[in-house]
């Protein structure tokens, strides 16, 4: 187990390394560690040597000049010049914020960023203003809309933060997929197959082979197939992905830029980098923040108190997992992979600064 | 056949025979016609008798004192005093299209409402305004949240409409379950079993059974089971139930008042009628229209060229299929069920008018 304070400092450290301002690397560090003790080490420790890779490529840029490059009192659009996503994703945020402090709402879609880690982390970012925070993401495209074979959309995720008052906030932050990616290589890993409704062969059938993604295969949306709704998967796919690029001038579906290093950019990209798009809406500007939260303790108490289903023990408000792992890694500490500690030593020994997490 | 504007013109008058002002008449009556057009029956003809049975009750006004009581420069909340819902409706997503006009976007909670057709329908009248409409609204409770018995949401629709070039625009309006409600009711209708999928029974087992909810039973959320994913589509549900009641203090989940006049209103309701929400996002706020606009052209472009899966003939942009049927419509006119043609003649003996739609 390592403590959640040193793999903080470490990260931090990582990426001063690599020429990254000071308040940058915490925020870099914390979104990280974050999503560690949230029990989504996906996009946890396992991702700094891609970031690493990414910056020896000069696919990413440690000080870059982020501004607003289009604005009314409600919108902005921020060109990120090529940002360590989570740097790109807090300043578009806090510009939402800024702008729902006078005008109610703020939106902000950027574009020319790259991958930003967790989404729920920027929408929870609007909690402590008692606002609403919305955070949409397109990604590498792996998904196949609804009776096609192309991979033209990402796992897309879309995450919405909204604050309660004795009980702690409803965060959603979900893929618009079945499953997230790493589950397919979990199970390739361990030679199991996955359920249908997962991922589709090269011409379309079902299939429940985990590498079928290495054979021409795809992911599928969000419903599985046509009978389950996986149009509507399709559908939300496809805002995210629209949300996410055409508003900033960022790429679409299958022009974004893989947030891996071994794998090249797309060639003749329509648009600027990765993009994402932000949302905060102050409750006042709809109703008391008091009068609102106290109905979403209500809200909350009347999901906590449905019957579960039989051989179920609870039903869960969205973001209550998330949250209890926060508490056990507050208490157990984190849980490395030795094959990420391996990459995390090779990081280190090559900015050369120490990791000794034990 | 009938006629679409035969169908227009009596809908009209039957709203107008309740006391219901002309103009206000003619949107509603175009709201019915649009759902039928567009192949969403279930919102269309069938319905309104359920109307006038609500007025009947005066659980709907016809001539309702709709009024912002609250609003910060990009957003208001409407108070529509138990309008009919295409009444409310339209005239919260106008409120939103002006914010959106000054402000950049606009947003607008409703409370005190009613059922109101197709959301599709509001979401695309932000189009000719070069803006993005997005629609959501809560509904009687059927679903039940993952790992539990208990009907605690609808099949909370969200509609998003995005402006294109050349193409039509892409149309996005789907429940946040498998399946909409009427389908079941077919089934049942013609004795079939359901795939499984849909529904539970009432202790949370999969059931083939389309009238389980008359035995405690309960739909499912988009994704059907936890392992494909409907802890995704609760929460899909769930944020359309809190955004749809919660910020003007309507009513959430299991108190939204039933669209059916002959199911009593939920006691101790902790808001008021049912509650939608809208937006309005002008395009130019971030980028120019032009611009966005051939952008969404390649994006559906690029859609549309997606190869086909096998046995599939073609990959469909979101709205195509109801675009489609608006044209189907035009050329052979709309067929209405006879059951529902002897409502209507009921309804028009009710109230002293004519239907004589060959």
């Amino acid at each position: 187990m390592a403590s959640a304070s040193y793999l903080r400092m470490f990260t931090a450290r990582a990426f001063e390394s690599m020429g990254v301002p000071a308040d940058d690397a915490t925020l870099i560090a914390d979104v990280f560690i974050r999503a560690e003790e949230r029990g989504i080490p996906s996009h946890g420790m396992l991702r700094l040597k891609d970031y690493y890779l990414l910056w020896k490529e000069k696919r990413i840029k440690p000080d870059p000049h982020i501004r607003i490059v289009h604005e009314s009192p409600s919108t902005a659009v921020i060109d990120a010049d090529m940002a360590i996503g989570m740097v790109a994703a807090a300043r578009s945020m806090q510009v939402a914020i800024e702008k729902a402090k006078t005008c109610g709402t703020g939106w902000v879609a950027t574009r020319n960023s790259n991958h930003f880690g967790i989404a729920g982390y920027y929408a929870m970012m609007a909690l402590p203003h008692d606002m609403i925070g919305i955070t949409l993401c397109n990604a590498n495209p792996l998904v196949a809309p609804t009776f096609s074979v192309s991979r033209l959309l990402g796992t897309n995720p879309i995450a919405v933060a909204i604050p309660a008052g004795k009980y702690p906030a409803f965060v959603a932050d979900f893929a618009t997929t079945p499953i997230a990616r790493g589950k397919l290589a979990i199970s390739a890993k361990k030679k199991e197959k996955v359920p249908l409704g997962y991922v589709q062969d090269e011409l379309g059938h079902p299939s429940d082979d985990p590498e079928i993604l290495k054979r021409g295969g795809a992911m599928l949306p969000l419903g599985s197939d046509r009978i389950h709704g996986s149009h509507k998967g399709y559908c939300l796919g496809a805002l995210v992905d629209i949300f996410s690029s055409l508003l900033s001038g960022a790429n679409f579906g299958p022009f974004v830029p893989p947030s891996i290093a071994y794998l090249p950019v797309p060639k003749n990209q329509p648009g600027l980098g990765t993009g994402h798009f932000f949302g905060a809406m102050r409750i006042d500007a709809f109703r008391s923040a008091e009068e609102f939260k106290a109905m979403m303790d209500l809200w909350i108490e009347t999901f906590k108190k449905a019957k579960p289903a039989e051989g179920q023990e609870r039903v869960y408000i969205p973001g209550e997992i998330e949250r209890e792992a926060e508490e056990k890694a507050a208490r157990e500490g984190i849980s490395i992979l030795p094959a990420v500690i391996n990459d995390l030593k090779e990081v280190a020994s090559c900015l050369g600064i120490d990791f000794n997490p034990d």
